[in-house]
């Protein structure tokens, strides 16, 4: 289906840097955007601006920062309509700064953000809003919300400059029934607000739900190269180009950089489909136990973990 | 959701068998058997029916034959509420011989069928119905089928004594959308057959697929273990069992049957998601080519396959 409303943004960078780091090499940065930029992509996410405060420049890579002047020299010379995103988590707001829009290669400015945290991320979608950029908040852990707080946030948002609001299935917990429910809830609260959609694939539903959130009516749209991301990984970016049919997206750019750069990584890097995020995932949990899990001896101990996960649920 | 009506068959042994031509272990489906018999599932599917004359005894391992002195020494001493299933291909019945059903381990006979072979499934479904087996007729690769064509087939269908008819997604093409529509379509031209669904994960779709038929009254429901089955597999067993909610099962034989046995098989034997069955799968083709190029060192050039493909399209 085609419908030329819906954006999509490739957030691989971004969410895979989560699981090394951000450790990624400008090589790969920059390969990762030619292709984004041939595929006819819309948005790019490059990582997070964080405060080197909080995340000390020792224990991180440059996609954990994402300085303007680092992201310029990634993108030098290579032909691009993609626009640029970051990523700011509402609860580790310290002392990030951002140069107005127009001395910047960014375009959007994502902050991600449990409702508890909800009034700080409305201050800096207002911040960095009248400083040019395009803004999203994106509501992470809805699917262990209540309602009413849920309903309250909305209401807050709804009179916010924030461009778009996103569903965000950090747990990776929906099916494509509770992602119509939660997106008619999101459209209700948000009169006017683009919807956007971010799933995880802990249940190997990530391009299923996806695919609902669209059907209604969501039109910012996140996938990852071969589903990268924490833990289980999310939408698969190459499905959704599929999918999606936009006659301006040519597929065979994408499946390049996935051979060259991708697969060789998957062997190095840890990510998809796996019996422990199932277990957290289908009891609506952070996947945190289960990657810690993953990088013990007893990462295939399925039974043990699935009774320890019991014997804790809170 | 829990729905009493809804049975599930595990086809481990029967779809992961066309990965190694059927040669799996005594121990092996001994401990599957055990495992599903442990968990709840109603019904384990051990392989194919094969006429010795088409395959020869050389070429494969036990579970393509079938026979039931070998299967009531794998199911020996264990104690169990599942049935057995076997499958039989309609295009591939030459001399299969079936005993009547009280002097056989086997309770149901399964029958995979194209369009074109629906009079050979029809014959094959009265002889082992008159034997006292359960039937299904399995519709293999309806999404090439023309419509005319497959209602004529369910019209058929309808007045033979099978007791379930199953949608296939043989290439892994449909969305849920699709599934939907096919499934009403079932319903329509079979009034008051169970209909089952068996999909294939080619998009990372086959539980989403499964769910949507679920929704829609399928009420018989084909998961793998980990998902295992030629090509990009099948709809995991340990999800729709997380999804089902049938107070029945238990999880845990399932967990651990996948980390001694289907976990250590997996470096031996390849299924699962990769790119060249996307490629097959959203064309709406069979995984053929997918498989051969796997089976190459070029397995991980993907642009060059997906150029081919597009190519040679029929």
């Amino acid at each position: 289906m085609f419908r030329e409303e819906i954006k999509v943004l490739d957030c691989t960078i971004r969410d895979g840097g989560l699981i090394n780091n951000h450790y990624f090499t400008d090589e790969f940065v920059r390969a990762v955007y030619k292709a984004l930029s041939e595929a006819g992509i819309d948005y790019m996410e490059m990582g997070y601006r964080s405060s080197r405060k909080y995340a000390p420049p020792s224990d991180f890579g440059d996609w954990k920062y994402c300085d303007d002047d680092k992201i310029r020299k990634i993108i030098d010379g290579i032909e691009s309509n993609v626009k640029l995103s970051i990523m700011v988590d509402a609860h580790r707001i310290v002392e990030q700064e951002f140069a107005p829009v127009d001395q910047s290669p960014v375009d959007m400015i994502r902050v991600a953000t449990y409702v508890k945290d909800i009034d700080k991320a409305i201050a800096m979608v207002n911040q960095v809003h009248d400083l040019g950029y395009e803004t999203t908040v994106n509501v992470m852990a809805i699917s262990k919300e209540n309602e009413f707080d849920l309903i309250e946030a909305l209401g807050q948002l709804a009179k916010t400059p924030a461009g778009t609001v996103y569903v965000v299935d950090s747990y990776g917990y929906y099916f494509c029934e509770q992602v119509q429910y939660i997106v008619k809830l999101f459209q209700e609260h948000l009169p006017g607000k683009r919807i956007g959609i971010h799933c995880h694939n802990n249940q190997q539903l990530a391009f299923a739900n996806t695919i609902e959130g669209i059907r209604f009516d969501c039109n910012l749209i996140d996938g990852s190269l071969f589903g990268i991301g924490r833990g289980a990984g999310n939408c698969p970016l190459e499905l959704l180009m599929s999918f999606l049919k936009n006659p301006k997206f040519c597929i065979e750019p994408v499946l390049k950089v996935i051979q060259d750069y991708i697969i060789p990584m998957s062997e190095e890097i840890e990510w998809g489909y796996m019996i422990p995020y199932i277990i957290t995932g289908s009891l609506n949990r952070h996947p945190r136990a289960a990657i810690a899990l993953r990088k013990t001896e007893n990462r295939d101990k399925y039974v043990e973990f699935y009774t320890d996960i019991l014997d804790h649920l809170d």
